[in-house]
């Protein structure tokens, strides 16, 4: 720690001294690279598409009436227009660079002047609400993403303009939106948060285009220059390690935008910085990290506040796909995620990616394997894991979350999994509660019941206790704690195995998930185990929660449903807003079959006497009509000690087109807890053809070299390490 | 009439006299037609494909061990074996005829003699319900379709076979299900509807092979021979002179089958029938009437009882595309289906197909334009009107239903509309309650909720009068009546229009409904205006409803959400499958918008003061969750006379991937009927942008000559013919 100040503010000293007026543009293209381009259009389908859905973009922005509006309220129509005034212009920019048409530079300069007209009469904004006001946009957020592209835009028509223009625009744009920044709101500029990376960036850049060294170096190293703040300081905390980001991937696909853009600004106009190379290449990391996450259609797990559809074509990746395969290395991997992307950036890097896959007969499908991701700046707050079995659109992928809260995005989801299956997400996430920039839609902000469902726990994959929210709801609270690793194995061809712990989340309750992806022949797809494992000084109520998308099909016990008359099913922590449809009681294994897409699903379950079973659906307490209706089962127990011992059953097929079902009820029958302690849980599965699978799992410290030895029921079972699972008990 | 019969008769008298042992094979392919095939293997695309699909197909069946097993229950596994093995058997017939291999030979053989050791023992299949029984299967349908394809395998193979094993495999197979049709279950075979057509096609096909003319004389003119019943007597009286099916688009896919199979080995076999020419071509109008109905994506629309996913993939229509573009013309819009459909049936007429498609550089869409169809097999009982503009999946579609009632499949869905826009089913049919062939959902049967729900009025979108259901939800009342035409004028460009009666559906109340598709250049797509008309000689309560998919999004009126319980809006005729969400009271234009894909959807009405909303959702009163839940809107009124003039307009854009949204909110503000008697309609309609529409629509005798002049509020309209439309109103 004590080494790197110094080496930063070496650092400071040496380059504060030489004040670079920097070559123009040279924040992401130079005219060597747009020279390039255009010798090179007509040649990579990729590039092609690229540039003519830019040019495409920006002729229609030059087509219409140049509109400058007044601020807006958000999501409004001026607010998209300012959004669709910087896309234009940075756009203009590139296109000016590559194709020497000054009509793009002279939209840039109108548009530019009419800002000049504007800003210096703009104040607050005056629908601001908790967050840092901008001026144009209700939120200072906004504003540091037009001044991240305006400053692109600037820099590739700074040597046409003339320098009379150059000082109108300088200070009647930049320089308000300088001292707004820095001056004003120095606390969220020197916030080490995903708003404060935009921040940086765009001061990083326009200083950089105005040969300012004084605004990068804040932009490095807070505006204290102290390394207390800024661009590196925040490389140093929000990504683990293994560089997966705090907020979790939705949020990562905003956040690695500014990273990368200012990374390649550094990296041109600043090169001894080595910034590809900083914290053992944390931005490589960081973006492995968020296109690992993704299920194999490409959209990222919508874990924490984030909606269902974002995928690797958002700006920030195909971004970082470019400038990653350019800086580390020709991953064919990235070439997959372009297959789906259909696009590149028009830069260096841009070309090289598009050229590589133009060179290539046939791109693979990207193929990330099962994987762990620790989680915190230091690695040691528990984690993310990942097991995939298959490729592609048959891939099964199952995902628990066992790391940090996340902060103010987070959800008290901790031990939560999703069941991604056959191009579907099968047991989901509902994501967030917000129908972005719908402007009827209370601006397309975070609507209230974000926080009064979709942040709490019962809207998750994972047990409920007391019908109360981990950690009460508390966010400041979830933010002291986080899951605990227990062990991760992804290596094994039939079986899969990632085990973790959250013990901070009820006051005296211990928690243990356990999920294993097993693949037997004589089961048509793979397998999900779940070994859920609650440990209590004293009795409470465990809720277990599976929601799910599509129609029931069957059950093997009976259900009373609510005919004519729903109530909600809770008064708080979310259960207010589900409807209770119907309630059954169950003292045997239970079986509840799905059909979502063309597979079915089943649930099979070890239960105790007298199981309460919920089966609800999304929707009350919804004035607004705000939430989505969506189905789910909740599994009632009352215990001290609890195992919820569950298979989750992909089987047979639907098509309702060509009227074919098959294998509608599925192969596993039975689910037994052998015995379970500190120690050890041992559990057996039953199904037709004879399916006869035991799971030995380790409860305490793990290791690949332990030698267990537990003793259930008169049985000995002994293992080596941290699991045994034999697909074929005599 | 009688003319017809004559020639009946002395077609009957001609062919009887000679009794031709037929070539084999001669029902589908022939050798010659198979050598071809064989040549052209690698040369067309389309037709390697489906020679692979069905190699793989049948080398799969062929790789595990053949199993005939004892009938079993509706949907269960010994059903769809014995579905499957018929499959297998027509396919393996068309390979072995193709490749010579006599492995598919023997595998035809060997199940036939399995089943030969089974049939004589079967009686009426044990689970049978109230339709007529098969051996094999639960109803005596399945056991046609099981005859029709066993017959073309065994004609594949006849002359392959010894004396011995075709004497075995006819006595102890064929014989039992002849006699078992012919015999048993003549009423089943003489029948007017889809069941007879099967069944005749099995016999005539059978009748073929073996040879036996009496059977195929039987199969043609009805078990009498006397022309009362048959498959000539079907093509009279099941289609329309259009050629529209009375049971609608998704129940003529699968009638269009047995009758292209049975026309098809007619014309093979007894050429000078002219079956293809018979009543004007109507085997040529069936099938372009079906594929007319048709949604842009190939979808059938979900008349009557339908899945919502049939589409033009369906075996019938793949068979009927190659013989129609065979036998009718190389029509390039059956390229267009074939571009959908990536098959072509292995035979002569699948070659040709398939090698016009090969031969052309670009397939453009399919383009069906706007058409009417007339109901009926006179063509004078209503009929079914679709409006189209654009092309592919950005056309815009409007369907209005007003035909007759289609016996035991159809809905008492009289003036409904079903409206397809951008890709989407926007405004839709709820279609079948049916959990198609899945087993544990009633056997994959329709299930209760069919009756009591889906069939019902208030499931679609049309008024519901007095909440009850049209013509008491009686379906022989319904058989006796049907929807009147009006007008229907699909001709112009910016505007088409179609006009339909229904006043036989409640006692007391006469019903038009007048449905336009408008394109102004001020709106971005084109909008529907929604003239929907009731006259009575009492007072009543009308119930205007329109079912949405996707998301509410805004309403310009407050409502009272039904927050913390929910009951079922009605008790009877569908209302008691309905939750009430929420409620309202207006006394002004309502606007109620909503999302569904990309696209925003207003419904802009004029309403009477204190008119009622009802926000409901299916689901209520379904005990075994079969109910897909949905949500509708229903604007009540008590009124004698009433118009509901209603504009539903399509505008603006969102991505929640790339987190766009434009023009949430809609141009049209405002919808006023100005006038409205016996005579004439006027309304007008007005939004942002200066629009101001006038609409005149005639309501009294068609014609498009007629001096129109009406005088409403003290101003006078003119116009000549059925309607005038003015898009720019001064």
């Amino acid at each position: 720690m004590t080494k790197k100040r110094i080496l930063i503010s070496f650092i400071i000293f040496a380059l504060s001294a030489t004040l670079m007026a920097a070559d123009h543009p040279s924040m992401f293209i130079t005219k060597e690279e747009a020279q390039a381009i255009n010798n090179a259009l007509g040649k990579y389908p990729i590039l092609d598409q690229s540039f003519e859905k830019m040019k495409n973009m920006v002729d229609a922005a030059l087509a219409k009436p140049m509109e400058v509006p007044q601020p807006g309220e958000a999501g409004g129509y001026e607010h998209e227009r300012h959004k669709q005034n910087y896309r234009a212009m940075q756009a203009a920019g590139i296109l000016f660079t590559i194709t020497g048409d000054e009509k793009y530079a002279a939209f840039i300069r109108d548009m530019l002047l009419k800002y000049a007209d504007m800003y210096p009469n703009l104040g607050p904004h005056p629908m601001a609400k908790k967050q840092a006001p901008g001026m144009l946009f209700h939120q200072m957020l906004n504003e540091t993403v037009w001044l991240t592209y305006t400053s692109q835009a600037y820099d590739c028509i700074y040597d046409w303009l003339d320098q009379s223009t150059r000082e109108n625009i300088e200070e009647n744009v930049f320089q308000v939106i300088i001292d707004w920044f820095i001056e004003r709101n120095h606390h969220e500029f020197d916030r080490i948060h995903n708003h404060g990376t935009w921040s940086v960036c765009s001061i990083g850049l326009i200083g950089y285009v105005l040969g300012n060294q004084d605004l990068v170096d804040m932009a490095l190293y807070g505006t204290k220059k102290d390394g207390s703040g800024g661009f590196l300081k925040q490389l140093d905390l929000l990504f683990s390690p293994d560089g997966y980001y705090m907020e979790g991937p939705y949020y990562v696909r905003y956040a690695l935008r500014p990273f990368f853009h200012f990374a390649e600004a550094i990296h041109r106009n600043q090169p001894e910085l080595k910034i590809y190379e900083y914290r053992d290449q944390i931005l490589k990391k960081a973006y492995y990290s968020a296109v690992q996450t993704t299920f194999p259609n490409g959209v990222f797990p919508p874990i924490n506040d984030a909606s269902r559809t974002m995928d690797i074509r958002a700006p920030g990746i195909v971004l970082g796909n470019a400038l990653v395969f350019d800086h580390y290395g020709a991953d064919v991997n990235l070439l997959g995620l372009a297959k789906i992307q259909k696009e590149v950036v028009l830069n260096r890097s841009g070309l090289k990616l598009a050229r590589a896959y133009a060179e290539r007969d046939n791109i693979p499908d990207s193929d990330w394997g099962s994987i762990e991701f620790t989680d915190g700046h230091d690695g040691e707050q528990g984690g993310l894991g990942i097991l995939r079995m298959g490729t592609g659109e048959d891939q099964t992928m199952l995902l628990m979350k066992y790391g940090v809260h996340g902060e103010g995005h987070g959800h008290f989801d901790k031990l939560h999994f999703i069941l991604y299956d056959h191009g579907n997400e099968v047991i989901p996430d509902y994501g967030f509660c917000r129908w972005i920039n719908i402007e009827p839609k209370f601006g397309g902000r975070y609507l209230p019941e974000n926080d009064s469902y979709a942040k709490q726990t019962i809207a998750h994959n994972t047990v409920v206790v007391d019908r109360i929210t981990q950690n009460k709801s508390n966010r400041k609270r979830a933010d002291k704690v986080a899951g605990k690793r227990h062990f991760f194995d992804g290596s094994g061809e039939n079986v899969k195995i990632m085990s973790a712990r959250a013990d901070d989340y009820y006051p005296g309750v211990k928690m243990q998930r356990t999920m294993l992806l097993v693949k037997d022949d004589r089961m048509e797809y793979p397998t999900v185990i779940d070994i859920y494992r609650l440990e209590s000084e004293e009795s409470h109520t465990y809720d277990f929660p599976v929601h799910f998308r599509g129609q029931l099909i069957t059950t093997n016990f009976d259900y009373q449903t609510n005919v004519s008359v729903q109530k909600q099913v809770g008064d708080d922590f979310g259960y207010q807003h589900i409807w209770e449809e119907a309630t059954a009681s169950t003292d045997e294994t239970l079986k509840f079959t799905w059909l979502d897409g063309h597979h079915y699903y089943s649930l099979v379950q070890e239960v105790s006497p007298e199981t309460e079973i919920i089966f609800g659906r999304t929707g009350a307490n919804d004035p607004n009509f705000n939430l989505r209706s969506e189905p789910m089962i909740i599994i009632r127990d009352d215990a001290q000690d609890k195992v919820f011992a569950s298979v989750f059953e992909v089987h047979g097929y639907f098509d309702e087109a060509s009227e074919k079902s098959m294998n509608a009820r599925g192969s596993i029958t039975d689910v037994n807890v052998i015995g379970s302690n500190a120690e050890a849980t041992v559990i057996e599965v039953m199904g037709n053809d004879d399916i006869y699978w035991r799971i030995c799992v380790n409860n305490a410290g793990a290791s690949d070299s332990k030698e267990n030895v537990v003793k259930f029921g008169g049985e000995t079972f002994k293992w080596t390490g941290n699991y045994k699972v034999d697909l074929n008990v005599e």
